[in-house]
């Protein structure tokens, strides 16, 4: 994409509205827009992150055998009454009246729709365990939005539903998306730790939130030692993680924890996603039964799973951004590499950076060109702040030279490269 | 994707509230289920198909020069009120009130929202001209919501919006996104006819619709016949395109037509996009002003530009199907082939059927394969009815023999084939 051609509305301040860094740099870097309280319009740059985020989710899910659907933003409240949760809810839920006195509401989660959808369509343990999952924007009417789209109202979130036959399987079910959630949110280049969680208002008795460590995370988090000190390998041993302590806050108890105080580890975390699972909670409810393999009704065993699209967004740059701006994972970074053209009037400078520019287009690699009449300090200064992971920087002198500089935005690296083998080494 | 892994709940029989044919074959084969009045969760199928046509839409959006971002499904009544709109659009529009009495909506269109995202982020014409995209998923609470998600309530819609220095760069741009349509919509393997159409309550003097014809469409349409003799050569001349006749009814004037009756053409349409130049209505209610190169302050010229992607699918059904069911168009449809295994207690069946779905999902064509143990019929009967373009049937008879039969479901023409030969013809 060529800057002239793209909306990249930078800002050079730190917004007065802004309280915490993922906020300010979200709106310096032109990635969103506050619309109303705690709702926002995602600029062209915001978008690409969300997009990017979603990609690999909904692949991870795939890979785990869930099966993509989608349910409307507008819910029936009767749905709600039949499940007790109407007046439980309470005023988070954004309730609506239609023209024809009919009582609705914006989705804040969707157990009661998906329940709905199950008894009507599914009646035998034959079509069990499934797993739906959809992406889907949702509204919470928070008392005090805040930190932009962390704590925002309308967000977009990866809720996802499973279905068994029985208990046993089901806790399987919600095991098999531990793991899934675990290899998600390594494919997105974070690291977070799973802590035992309250199930609150979902329901249930078995919940596991997933942290970002990040200093200016809403919770604290309890964990044994052993998360950092296994980090990766941990991954590849799911009962060796499983069997580890961890609490979030509220099951965090200091006289009675099991493991030994100096190896405990307590980190400020932000929730990024969210599992539970609940039995029978809205299957009874909702009368959502099927036949066993031996003939009987029985009410279905479930489990709800989260993932905060439009939060993650926010997460990773509080735990990845240094004093200049953003620093993204490549897997989500909106552009891979930016192209800082530092001398629109010079013909060399013109000529390496289109080069460069069409053979990345060619390779389908995600490049910002800057082609923009920008001084050059202007230039860094917008490529920092935004964050693409590398950058290929051509002024004069070098150009004379048939040189770029090819700098890699977490460490400040840089190195002298021919325009091919800059771009090489990005196709790589 | 395995049948016995997937969620496809077809009905045999017509459901009865289903007044129209696309309609009746959404419900019947599993694409959509009703919510409530006008409101629809999209299963598995139906999901895949929306997603077809929004990277088909995004792609030709994007070749166009439009940049896609996202605004919020939510937007504060204040910006309604600037605009002179809040009244104006009447009971159609969901009206919110949050926790705070706060007065918001159900954005039923947009151009309130990117007007204000406009005025606060552009103010040069350098910065001409613009246009952004999105798709979003949309609420008009229709009085008599019918004929499924062909007039939902909750729909998804692609909607752009130009931003021009002044008129003759904003109708360049507008029939610049004429052409795009055009394009699109041919992309998607429709024929479409644009025709003059009043402007209604997005205002304005210059305005398409796009109709796909089908004898079940809402809408009379008249054009000049040259539309249908020249067809697929008028793509290549938009200025011939553009010359001839054309009007949507409340356009049409019998006494005063230009053109020969016998020249004039009549047929019923679905309306499945829509696009206005209004010049100056919101930005000079609103404020959005720009300097021009004289650097006099002057309202930005804007245009609006829909497609109803979610009516689509059904539009595209009501003008592809026949007895047994829905004919895809390949660019749209949700599985390119259906592998029907008829006899799945058949180790040669199995193992050919197998052999070619492994080939189909290396290559990455979408393949469903449909390994349950229904009988014949049943499976010839469904996958008619969930329209795949090709079926490729496996059967003992022909197995033994090494042979399987590929079947073109728009033509019902039959070959006998081998495996690999079947499963090469559907790569290339």
């Amino acid at each position: 994409m060529r800057l002239s051609q793209y909306f990249l509305p930078v800002l050079k301040e730190k917004p007065a509205e802004a309280q915490v860094t993922s906020h300010a740099l979200m709106l310096r870097a032109g990635m969103i827009r506050q619309q109303a309280s705690g709702i926002y319009t995602w600029l062209p740059l915001g978008l690409k992150v969300l997009q990017n985020i979603q990609d690999i989710v909904r692949e991870n899910m795939n890979k785990a055998g869930c099966i993509e659907l989608l349910m409307p933003c507008i819910q029936p409240a009767e749905l709600w009454h039949e499940s007790g949760r109407y007046d439980a809810y309470g005023k988070e839920m954004l309730r609506i009246t239609d023209r024809h006195d009919s009582q609705l509401l914006f989705g804040p989660t969707n157990e009661e729709v998906i329940t709905d959808m199950f008894r009507n369509n599914i009646k035998s343990y034959r079509d069990l365990p499934k797993n739906f999952y959809q992406m889907q924007w949702k509204f919470r009417d928070e008392i005090r939005p805040r930190f932009g789209v962390m704590r925002g109202r309308e967000f977009l979130m990866k809720d996802a539903y499973s279905f068994d036959i029985d208990q046993a399987s089901s806790v399987a079910s919600y095991y098999k998306m531990y793991e899934a959630y675990i290899k998600t949110f390594k494919a997105l280049g974070l690291c977070v730790i799973p802590v035992r969680a309250e199930t609150g208002a979902i329901g249930g008795s078995l919940s596991h939130e997933f942290h970002v460590i990040a200093d200016t995370g809403e919770s604290a988090i309890y964990y044994d030692e052993r998360f950092e000190i296994l980090a990766d390998d941990l991954a590849g041993d799911m009962d060796l993680m499983r069997s580890l302590y961890t609490a979030a806050d509220e099951m965090h108890d200091e006289v009675n924890c099991p493991i030994d105080k100096h190896q405990l580890r307590t980190s400020r975390g932000i929730e990024v996603g969210h599992i539970f699972n609940f039995g029978t909670k809205y299957s009874v409810a909702m009368g959502a039964l099927v036949t066993s393999a031996k003939g009987e009704l029985v009410p279905v065993e479930m489990g709800s799973y989260g993932i905060g699209i439009s939060r993650l967004a926010a997460a990773i740059i509080e735990s990845s951004h240094d004093e200049k701006g953003i620093i993204w994972p490549e897997a989500m970074a909106p552009f891979k590499v930016s192209i800082l053209n530092l001398a629109t009037d010079n013909v060399e400078c013109n000529a390496i950076a289109e080069e460069i520019y069409q053979i990345l287009c060619s390779e389908k690699i995600d490049a910002l060109y800057d082609d923009s009449d920008a001084r050059a300090g202007q230039k860094f200064a917008t490529h920092d702040l935004i964050g693409s992971p590398w950058q290929i920087i051509i002024g004069p002198k070098k150009a004379a030279q048939n040189l770029v500089e090819l700098k890699h935005r977490a460490t400040g690296e840089t190195e002298d490269l021919s325009p091919e083998i800059a771009a090489k080494k990005l196709i790589l």
